[in-house]
């Protein structure tokens, strides 16, 4: 057994004095999505609809969730730190959530200073246009600026979200009904959001102009659901209806839906790491299946880095659909060579070098008589930070594999999102420090392929990428930032 | 959409009145084992190494945990509902379980009305011939009449487990030694027992002559170790020594092992189920890999049991293994059909058959693109009850499958288990009620089929079972009983 | 033992599914104070200060207390709902609170709907002149007009507390700098208030032109105070200084303080009822022992109401001090003849009048011996809904007593409250419902007598009422409101 | 402000280290009783009136409470670490205790290693002569002695209480029926218990043949009630019939009362301590006021030891009763001049010197204006470890006080007890270790004083204390145990 795999009995008691068995290989080494939304209109289970829907959009935010219902007159809130499934789940709770109508959100972790039940959404306030909830994935771009401006005149911040603005630029806006205050507020924003907003008599969808985060549209025995995916359709048993499009703002009153199309035309810049892995496999965006694009991803990446070997091994789960395509299309059998310890949550936090080590192993562990002797094509969807890669193939070389061949099914990870996205800085990506041959060095794999970004517009269906205007967000990979950052450094100040 | 698959208005006020998102098909379409068991003796980090090795089998049991550490003088313990991960995590609890020796033991969720702290393992007394420790993984199946002898005679319980009348017939045994006192106690009780006992000065560990539970042997850094399955051991990076066979007893004292035969030679009778379902794929028992097993289940299900279709796909985690291997036996391409929601983990009850029917959609979904149009075949391990089969097939339907074949890679389940597996009576087993024709209807499939006994035990690596004297413990699909049931009615009274 | 003692078994069973031992007499039988307010500046160990400040000041409100804390540049903030002695008592909450400067607030439990973190004070907010925090004690009588009208205006509120009116005044004002923001946005609102604000330099206490709360002010080796009573100050050793004036707003700033008298100046209205009830026996206000000015109300009380007893026993703990005084005074024997449980603290709730029944005697027992065939006087402080004494009196009945004779020390309280006290409203109130005959009737008494408003005045040191300019207010007894009430009917609509 | 009662800041961090707000004057002040019971058999609300019982009793134990129902059949049991009123409030809690009888038991806080909630009483037990449930006040003075022995004889005990030695002589007792059997167990017990146990059929209570504690019988609409004083008959209405007698044992079954007196005859030491501290001054016991007992020895104090002064204090509320009394006999007036904050109960721990230090200002308060400039005498019952009376004197100083004389209304405490009362070791006893001249330059008196062991048995109402066969158990002030002590050394290592 290689040395690296001895817990040093020193270790582990520093490792006890940290945080013991928090850890989560998924954070470090891969980017994160912050939001899910969801809600509904028109259904005498407004409440219990949007804890199911929000339960399907876990994987888009596992902090904490919130939910605001309406019942034409009053709106009821809860909040709660924790999963869906832990913290939604009393009848109790659910029937005081009263009313017809019913929005709600999945947060995602962020640093721990700005943990305070505040801070989860959606948001509620009392404006003179009247009451309003608002639910937001994405982030906006000058939202510092913006806030700062509105500080000055008179207004007070209750959270640190930067969805407030949203908020605030309503409240002082001189327009006559909420819908243009809203358009006019959502004019000031730049950014990418995806927002679901509450009142008394409608329920609003709206995307930025470039349309970066998903929203879709479904319908349940005559009640109109606006949600982040497809999956949180499925569970409730909901009809898909279409896409809300970029730039698009639907006002769902009545039973009827009307839509309004008030910012200037913008390129449709939909992000593309959604399909690589943020959203659920068995979602369905763009007409486009989740599950599918992944194949297909492992599909292009076979045809495009050839590996001779004896198995293709996927790193569960981001990697299982692209590892089976690559399989598919090499003739290599795909076999589950790791196993996945379900009993360990995506939530965990890795504080240390030291624990993350440990954390492969909580979460992992190899499946050594499919591996020994044999050379191993390990298949996975990005390369965030490398720690974690670099555990995987050391606990597939501790478990006897001849040779380690890592294949990415998306391009090198070089840039950090700044469209509602939680991504490390850019000096802690590996892609933005290391040719791919140090990359290669540095997780102590035999070779290390990335999927070239045309190879992922053809398993997009495209051609290839549109370099004049490429066809999706894709600035993570090819630093291209299609939204102007206003606030690029102190974005992370008010947590943005 | 098929009409059974609409959340009704109604349905869902009364299940929230009831146990909202509280289910667990696993829970009622498997078996399930009761315990795991892990000690080591002669390591600093005894306690530590305890808590990761509980968390490998949390698989095994994941009602409660305990752990008692012992430093050659007192004994610490602690005990706690829930997961390892969650519960026993703190470097304060860690640290206070002082000592170079502990024992640690899983337990599964039994009924609630036994949910209490003192039905947590390990046992400890302190006795005549001095104090001890006690981890159990299997069941006695005389322990209610040894139970009601003891309590005439003065023993007083303090749980309701049948592993306590080991602790008692230990402490009113006139032997002269430790060893010699659990070896007089052991020869009254019958079953399946595999233990490990921890004295101050050393660490005990035995199986019952006929070996039905797993107690494998590693080694780490000079410290012994024994636990249930060898995956126990990879996440302490500990090597794998050997089995403890059966009838074997180990006494493992300052660094030292001594093995005893004090029982009459039997035949060995593993429970053939572990291959089946309960143990980890990444674990090795009897030098056969889990996973293997299991892919040669699948394999020998596609030989046994063949249909043209266009796709194979596994019933999330149980039939992945089985269905991988009756896609490559078979030629027709595995795809994950279905996708599980990760944030729901198996500890869920379900309390009435209208959550259950809900149940399916919280925890799977279909992935409709793959399914859609295709003849499908979808593997399990196997079928206990049936609601889950007919809630799983209904969703693969409702996605628009052409034809549904469900291939189930273990023989019909006929027979309750009492040594050690948590069972539904007789009359709740599916197949114990129906044929399989009927049980076709009855989920709803256009085909199901079960693998063979002698198929399953060609999957072993045998030429087929041997009826006169049967190589494993196959009584939950044979009705043939290798251990008398001497409490068979009474069983359930004391949760034996 | 009369009928009405026995716990009838039907009732129990009720009682049960309502709310078992919740329960207060106080509660009901008393006047509730709103809140108490500390702050000190210049002390390295300001939040623990404030937390043992805080902890004496529990009496005027155990819903919920908040810190928040200054280190000249960052603030920090700690909120909880439960007693200072439970939730602040951790070293790691307390060493969370940095910097040289604290304020804190207690708040009283109020009705259920609006129990939520975001009501707890200090509030903060940062604001175009600066960031501030707030403590309030009192209440405006104007709020919910100033509400309305700044919500049009644009602003958001976060809570429903009538103080953050004053924020959102200072938000939106266009003076220059914090202290002119502060003193515009005070002389925009009417009504009680003693108010602590902190700023990353300053302090700032003020208090209501007609003085209706209180505010002292104490100094600790140099650090300045500033808290609602002085026994705040006794708890810390610190030393009083001196009571800050009706309408002085205080600035302390680098140990200096500086005084201000920014509003038009108004006649002196301190709470009366502070004396009679609300303020801790060992506080002193405006030079006088509140104990002292208890036990005057029952000289007074012995001279006006004097009847022929045996022995004189105070309802506790609220009718001690009047009672040793009316024992002094009469010469008739004080005894405890009524035992008050320790365990059952103020803040429980007495959800309905069958469990009120109970409540008595799970807070009170009678020591019979000292009641059993005697003329007895119970003395208690004062009578709002008179659910509480009726069961004092059947309590000392069923003990023996010959004669009950009920003595209280304050007038009969006919009007609420709309500076800063819970009280029922008007029809709630015994006294505004039923002449005084009326009243012992309803209450079982022998007979009922209330102090004079006139000798009220002169326990307190008057010669008499001054009806043309009241000394102090004493609304609740007269109906004479000295500050104008603007949002009367929709006062609790935001929890004014 | 003398300088011992400044805060340093040096301190307060030290204080937060360890155990911040966390203190119990009484707790080092006053010896402590163990355990309060209460049992009711024939009533179908059992266990709420058992709630209600031990509510009254909290007194007598305050680290937790259980409670096991029996429905004839089968027994129901919950046990809490907490008081009675927060963990037996909830109504699911009491409907889960079914059946028409239950019995229950308040346990003091003892030493933090054993807090498990295996050691909450009433203890049950499956024996062969039936099932019982057992709550215990008092302490046997040879548990450890026969402890080892059954042990020895294969005996498991599963807690470290001295009442499980009664169960398993029970259990292992040849005897013909439950009553034998428990005559059998107690014949071989020593020290001090009142008892009262519960089988299927009937309720047992029995006191040691010396009746150091107390046991009272009670009726309720027919049911038969045990408890430790009258008080917890008050809070439910119920009858006072009589007490149990020394060395009596009742049974008591369908509705019937049976007297046995089945242990050899011995002289009554009911517990003085029990008059001058432990019960409830609403109690009655032996016919006698505990309240007009409290004020006799004050009364006897003000003969015995008369000062001249301006006022009388009471060390609140130990001291109010005496206080009283010696008020009333020497004319001099009584007045609250220390004023205790109620935020904080009995339960809290100092744990060091420091943080005892500050204790005292924590709970109780100087009332300035009543003592400035006086001559004060202050009233306690007892002095145990002096460091709380060191601190009052010291406050009331500080508060102005011209000269302060201590008057103690029991005689020095010089002995620990073993007979179930949790007093320090002899050593930490101020009394056993310096003259009553020493003890009063200790607490920093101008005079102390203690009431004579003659004036004492005055004021219980005999002549004087009879030395050849004193009249009750005062071995605390005496030194001279009336019941052997065999287990002296080893006592509290079973937390006997």
């Amino acid at each position: 057994m290689p040395k690296n795999f001895t817990i040093k009995r020193n270790n582990i008691d520093k490792i006890l004095n940290t945080h013991p068995f928090s850890y989560n290989p998924d954070d470090q080494e891969h980017l994160k999505e912050e939001c899910g939304v969801f809600g509904i209109i028109g259904n005498s289970e407004a409440a219990a609809h949007t804890v199911l829907g929000l339960h399907a959009l876990q994987h888009r935010g596992q902090e904490g969730a919130g939910i605001i219902s309406c019942d034409t007159e009053k709106f009821y809130k809860h909040m709660a730190f924790g999963k869906v499934g832990d913290k939604f789940n009393k009848a109790s709770i659910i029937k005081s959530l009263e009313g017809d109508s019913a929005i709600g959100h999945n947060r995602y972790s962020t640093s721990g200073g700005q943990k305070q039940i505040a801070n989860i959404q959606p948001l509620f306030a009392e404006m003179g246009c009247g009451k309003m909830a608002l639910a937001h994935n994405g982030n906006l771009t000058n939202a510092v600026t913006l806030r700062k401006q509105l500080i000055k005149t008179g207004s007070i911040f209750s959270t640190t979200m930067d969805s407030e603005v949203v908020i605030h630029l309503l409240a002082t806006s001189k327009k006559g009904n909420v819908t243009d205050c809203l358009i006019d507020a959502l004019t000031q924003v730049q950014g990418a959001y995806s927002m679901i907003a509450l009142t008394p008599e409608a329920m609003i969808g709206v995307r930025d102009p470039h349309g970066v985060r998903p929203l879709m549209l479904g319908m349940l025995d005559g009640a109109y659901i606006l949600c982040s995916e497809t999956c949180a359709l499925d569970i409730i048993a909901a009809e898909f209806v279409r896409e809300i499009e970029p730039g698009e703002m639907v006002i769902i009153k009545d039973g009827e839906i009307q839509s309004l199309k008030p910012f200037e035309k913008a390129p449709s810049k939909f992000c593309i790491f959604e399909y690589v892995y943020f959203s659920r496999p068995d979602s369905i965006i763009n007409d486009r299946s989740l599950y599918n694009a992944r194949k297909n991803m492992g599909i292009e990446l076979a045809k495009e880095m050839p590996v001779g070997a004896d198995v293709v091994i996927p790193v569960p789960d981001s990697g299982v659909a692209s590892a089976i395509g690559y399989s598919q299309q090499s003739g290599i059998p795909f076999e589950l060579g790791i196993i996945r310890n379900h009993y360990v949550g995506r939530t965990f936090i890795e504080p240390t070098d030291s624990i993350r080590h440990l954390g492969v192993k909580l979460k992992h562990n190899a499946n050594k008589p499919i591996i020994e002797g044999k050379k191993v094509i390990l298949i996975d969807d990005s390369i965030v930070r490398g720690t974690t890669s670099r555990k995987i193939v050391d606990m597939v070389r501790a478990a006897g594999a001849k040779e380690v061949h890592m294949r990415i099914s998306s391009p090198p990870t070089i840039g950090p999102c700044f469209y509602g996205v939680d991504t490390p800085t850019k000096d802690k990506l590996l892609a933005s420090r290391m040719s791919v041959d140090d990359m290669a060095e540095y997780i102590n794999a035999d070779s290390l392929s990335f999927l070239s970004v045309d190879a992922l517009y053809r398993a997009m269906g495209e051609t290839k990428r549109n370099n004049d205007m490429p066809q999706y967000c894709d600035a993570c990979f090819t630093d291209e930032y299609p939204i102007e950052v206003v606030d690029k450094n102190s974005n992370r100040a008010i947590e943005c």
